[in-house]
């Protein structure tokens, strides 16, 4: 009898293990049909091509956005989903108008200088023009006291740190000096504020992106400058050279504007309201054409689906592609999605976002439970052929991360591509489709589409 | 007794634990500090600028390669390394002249094709004007009866394989139509080869390379065409079309020229005479300005030696940095240095390439034994914070592999930066200083130089 059990035990052992052995080789040859098509047959790069070319720039609330999500429901309902539709949410609508213009004096010269207003920022009404007064950062102007800011524009000249390897870190370190700038000048009398852009490289352009009032304090205009400028304004500072700063933007907010995410599904064969949500976001700053920002999450997961519905996947769960609205200033798309797929009554089971760019990928993040992080783990064999490497806890993304509210136990993914060019291109009019590579960008619609398999299938 | 003897083993663990850890630490700041030098004080980026505007291309036996001989040496000695100097060699002349054009003709229509001949091609001798025959690979070719390639000019259209995730396994499997192609095609009776370009992208400008000819055969010009003009032609053959081919080159190949090896040392401050050899090469094909191919791997390797001695680090053995000249068609430099280096006395200890391209670190190549493998893998750890994770069996170099005949123990290592881009730009015109990425450059300069510290101190 015990001779038997034990016969049983390795009999079920064997059959287990050849199930697993079986199971393993057809994920291996399904992402391999994955990648395939991705890099033989794929569509996201002449579709990135088109959102950066055929719609541009898409900034909330303007013309451009209104004919990115036609562009994106075209697109969606040409590869054939099973339901493509949109979801109306409204959405700020900030304008940066038509004049932007600035100079340094100092000595008597004159020196232009590009500025790109902060998105949010109130307009200079006519010219603006007063002393320059330069912070370190953000605890240095907080340290100041009124008398050395009243009456002038503030400066804040802090670089991002280019010896720390992600660059994400670098740049999270200084997000501050953007979002918080003007309120803190304010505080203390300031009449405007610029930063130095949050940007890596030493390059001629301004890199803009979202900033915040503080109902309590006057807002002031808010602007970013180039690097190359932020550098030559800190050596004329450095020679004590007095510094003059004159800028006139009539940049301005609208009344909040109706607009949509954009959905498309394959539904469920199993579980239809067991629902994995992926997706990137579809509005960009208005410099560049939102290429790596985020051109490329959109058709990173819009090709994602198309190749499982070429490849005839049938999904246990509902598997649902969400371009995200108004990810960049005021992420109402992604608060507006959480509380809308609850208020329906639908379970999300897991949700990923591609928004660091379409770089060669490097793995994925998980922001969830220890169980979870170690079920991302489990999944990193599948990807060693790819050269997928990065399986660890991490960020998810800023339009999925409204769902941990409504379903606090959700795993939130976060592709994971290279950092070092993202900041090159961030928030800048570097940021176009030639920015952006064939195949990095097709390894990132592969990785995405395998992921969105792996989760289905196995969480 | 015995517990004395255990008590002492014990504290003998407890010793070594601490100094392993102690060693470690050591290494981990150490390691900091260089990547700090690379990112914040580098001088790889604007070295490679001045390699690429300054000198360009820089094909062995050329003016411009003779001004790349000054060049490193100039640079090597404005760094002030112990020694700098240069080892004299007999390298290959090959010239492309100034005619190159080509064109298709088909229902008598002309359109005009952009070709660079294979390096170390005959010429046209005037016009050649044949029948086009196209062959999907050299397999093929060879199949191929003489009554179907005679008097024609061969048309080897074999795509290099974008599936392959590796993009030097696809380059490798197309390497013989461009090496063997002339070879093949002549000994049918054909009066001339054209290959499609061995590059990955759909591009629009040829990409060149080295061929070889064989006494024993009829010696045919051999030219590339670009990826698009092969698509263009291969629709034209689908389509039944009778396609002439017509072209004039007037390459030709000149008596050896001299020229040098550029070497420069730190000295070993415990053993001198054990070397452990590191470069790149200096000649670049004569397309673009050889800046991935290989101004990368010249200024990774300069700039990994120099931040060595800013850091004031004092190695054991010698570091010696060499950069080679002729990898691209002759490889006499590699081959001299090896026999050179024998004939001196000196022992080669390790020897490390870097000519992949300056694009992201991944890790790094051993050719080398099953230990020295798992010696490199015993590095991973230090590389943790900086994203690389390729520690394998592979290849280490061109330049290098010479060093294994004279040395039959020696490891070679390869330095492997991600190869996605790569073959955008190889061997064309493409391959200018701007396709470099900074951040990518530096981050190579620092795993480099990282690496050749740990080999210094653990090999």
């Amino acid at each position: 009898m015990r001779f038997m059990n034990r016969l049983v035990g390795i009999l079920f052992a064997v059959i287990a293990t050849n199930g697993v052995g079986f199971a393993q080789q057809q994920d291996s040859i399904f992402l391999r049909k994955i990648y395939d098509e991705a890099l033989s047959r794929g569509k996201a790069y002449e579709d990135l091509r088109s959102l950066c070319k055929d719609v541009g720039a898409r900034l909330s609330g303007s013309s451009q956005a209104e004919m990115a999500v036609e562009w994106g429901k075209a697109r969606l309902e040409a590869y054939g989903f099973d339901t493509v539709y949109l979801q109306e949410i409204k959405v700020p609508h900030w304008e940066r108008g038509t004049k932007e213009s600035a100079w340094i004096k100092s000595n008597k010269e004159l020196i232009p200088v590009k500025i790109l207003a902060l998105g949010g920022s109130v307009s200079t009404q006519g010219t603006r023009k007063a002393e320059l007064v330069v912070f370190k950062n953000l605890d240095a102007l907080r340290a100041a006291n009124k008398s050395q800011v009243a009456g002038k524009i503030v400066f804040i000249n802090q670089p991002m740190d280019e010896k720390m390897i992600n660059t994400f870190k670098a740049y999270g370190a200084c997000y501050a000096i953007r979002g918080e700038g003007a309120i803190e000048a304010a505080k203390l009398g300031a009449v405007g504020v610029v930063i130095r852009s949050l940007g890596l490289p030493s390059d001629d352009h301004p890199h803009t992106g979202s900033m915040h009032y503080d109902e309590k304090v006057a807002k002031i205009p808010a602007a970013a400058i180039s690097t190359e400028d932020a550098n030559r304004i800190q050596k004329m500072v450095d020679q004590k050279l007095p510094i003059e700063f004159i800028f006139e933007m009539d940049c301005r907010n609208y009344p909040d504007a109706t607009s949509y995410n954009v959905i498309a599904e394959i539904t469920g064969s199993e579980k239809p309201n067991e629902i994995i949500t992926f997706g990137g976001h579809l509005d960009s700053w208005d410099a560049g054409e939102g290429a790596h920002d985020d051109g490329a999450g959109i058709v990173h997961c819009m090709e994602a689906l198309r190749i499982l519905k070429v490849l005839n996947y049938k999904p246990k769960h509902t598997l649902r592609v969400v371009f995200f609205m108004n990810e960049e200033n005021g992420n109402r798309g992604g608060m507006s999605y959480a509380t809308w797929t609850k208020a329906r009554g639908e379970t999300q089971i897991a949700a990923l976002e591609s928004d660091r760019g379409g770089f060669v990928p490097r793995g994925f993040a998980c922001d969830g439970s220890d169980q979870q992080v170690r079920f991302l783990q489990s999944l990193e064999k599948h990807f060693k052929p790819y050269e997928l490497h990065v399986f660890e806890k991490g960020y998810g993304g800023v339009d999925i991360g409204p769902l941990k509210s409504e379903f606090p136990s959700i795993p939130l993914f976060g592709f994971v591509p290279d950092s070092q060019r993202y900041f090159d291109f961030h928030h800048a009019e570097s940021d176009v489709f030639e920015a952006v590579n064939k195949r990095e960008l097709e390894l990132g619609c592969a990785a995405i589409s395998s992921m969105i398999y792996l989760l289905d299938l196995y969480f």
